[in-house]
């Protein structure tokens, strides 16, 4: 498998962008495609951004950023590529005719990932002509600052590609997580639609905005799943009985109707209008973009925080760092 | 209504325990009642962790910690409180019982707290003599760390407790999210439910273990919940066109089968011992009383680092140490 140099991003959005930034600051050189006609602006800034970020995270840095290099079509942005990153809107036949387009062109020994947030890559795969040589690699967005990136192989996909995604994923900084039964969502979304029906839910009953929504997480739970999830936590609700007492205690609780669990908010555009407009007073005047920074600098502060402490995202922080200052001392 | 000097802890377990440590912290006297043997030893521990996190947390500190009287009945704790902290367990014939006894004792004008997860006060307050007074604070555990305190009055509460409990957990360093519409499980345990129901299923299933359930939310979506909720990180998922533009692009993806909606899973025996055995397992050789410490240790760095930024938890947190300084200056 190769050392990547060149990567492909097809699809220049929040996670194409989030991907770009990324490599550019591991040195690796990109060919870009997105046929937005403001792609380029966009992409520059957030890899402006980007860049700010990762100078305010850590003083140890890659030696020589990447380079980007436009390129009109996918076909084109694929070809001389080492890894290539599509992150397309969320629709199987988008997708299934960007891989096609793609394999006209990729080198033989190049390695497709797709980027969708839950789409299950046996269906991905199954109109190309090299299937084995595709995963889904799904990363968070901020994708240049959150570490997390689940790799999901599908019945197609040759394994030796989840190994290589391990160590290239976590060679970049990343913490990658192989989700090791293929299903619908894969891990994090599954966890993280959950929660956001149920605040679909609430609004939508007029039981709270969106800002008493967001205060219920990011004053309690909140704080305690930036480093221990769900399972950890509620390990710690029992006592000294950990789960088992915690499951004791409140294991009835889940037979109760404390969630709407039976279906989805109808999406009508009065709806939208209503949600849109809750974050966008919640946002007090910040644009996205500003919040963007806002989040970014909090999530630096973060990871720093648990750097400190040598633990979760901290240690995948800390492990990279050290990486690099190998790379530096070796080279 | 009264300013607090003395409060009754009904029941010191994990919640009760954190309450009087935040009180204790505070300033504020307690008379403790918990009937289980080792309940002194328990509180005191707690008691002697929440000390060692607060002198981390900060260097401005209430001149004087409270004092804890034990006592041997509810009636004898509530006698003399001007506020009575219920943490019993989430039974409603427990709770109503206590109440009956409460009653007995307390004071005409102390004021009944409930910490329950989520049964709705007016289910609470049915059999009371003066249910006007009480009214719902839940609190998160560790309480003496986390700001988060919801507040749900029933249908005979009196609103004027609600706008005491905003001030008076203010002043004790908490956030007060106001729960204006009463609904089982509150807002925040609604939408820990929901996450918590899609975890067990993914483990029942064999989907995932315990620790790439947590993985999955700890190194992505958990460090973004620690500072904003799920609405305003989505607000963000659509770049500059915010929640409207994440809406037509994710929006859809809320009907496919990415969670398991419609029940939960039948907790037997086997299944928790198999949820216990991996809680365990994933601790390393931690108990849950070292657990916490790392816990403490990781939100006190968080709350730093996000009182460096001045946002969310961390602003609470610097609004607690303005109020103590300005009591100090005044005294």
């Amino acid at each position: 498998m190769p050392e990547v140099k060149t990567a492909a991003i097809i699809g220049g959005g929040v996670i194409g962008g989030g991907w770009s930034a990324r490599l550019l600051e591991n040195g690796i050189d990109l060919r870009v495609y997105d046929p937005a006609p403001d792609a380029q602006a966009k992409l520059d800034a957030v890899c402006a951004n980007a860049e700010q970020a990762f100078a305010a995270l850590s003083q140890i840095r890659c030696a020589e950023r990447g380079s980007v290099s436009w390129q009109q079509t996918a076909a084109a942005a694929a070809s001389g590529a080492d890894l290539i990153i599509e992150s397309v809107p969320e629709r199987l036949d988008i997708k299934r005719a960007v891989y096609t387009e793609i394999e006209t062109a990729a080198a033989a020994d190049a390695i497709i990932t797709s980027s969708t947030s839950g789409i299950m890559p046996t269906e991905l795969q199954a109109e190309m002509k090299h299937p084995e040589r595709l995963m889904v690699a799904h990363p968070f967005n901020p994708v240049y600052l959150l570490p997390l990136v689940e790799l999901v192989a599908g019945e197609k996909t040759d394994v030796k590609y989840i190994e290589w995604g391990k160590r290239f994923f976590a060679g970049i900084g990343m913490h990658p997580l192989h989700c090791r039964v293929e299903i619908e969502g894969f891990l994090s979304d599954r966890l993280q639609e959950a929660l956001w029906r149920e605040a679909l839910w609430l609004l939508h009953d007029k039981v709270a905005t969106a800002e008493e929504i967001d205060t219920a997480i990011a004053y309690g739970p909140g704080l305690r799943w930036a480093q221990m999830g769900t399972m950890q936590t509620f390990h710690l609700a029992g006592g000294e009985g950990g789960m088992r007492a915690m499951l004791a205690m409140f294991g009835p609780c889940l037979k109760w109707p404390w969630t709407k669990l039976m279906d989805v908010p109808e999406l009508s555009d009065e709806f939208v209008d209503e949600v849109g407009e809750q974050c966008e007073q919640q946002a007090g005047g910040l644009s996205p973009r500003d919040l963007e920074r806002v989040r970014d600098s909090n999530l630096i502060a973060i990871l720093q925080a648990l750097r400190g402490n040598n633990w979760g995202a901290g240690k995948t922080l800390a492990n990279y760092e050290q990486q690099l200052m190998q790379a530096t001392s070796d080279g």
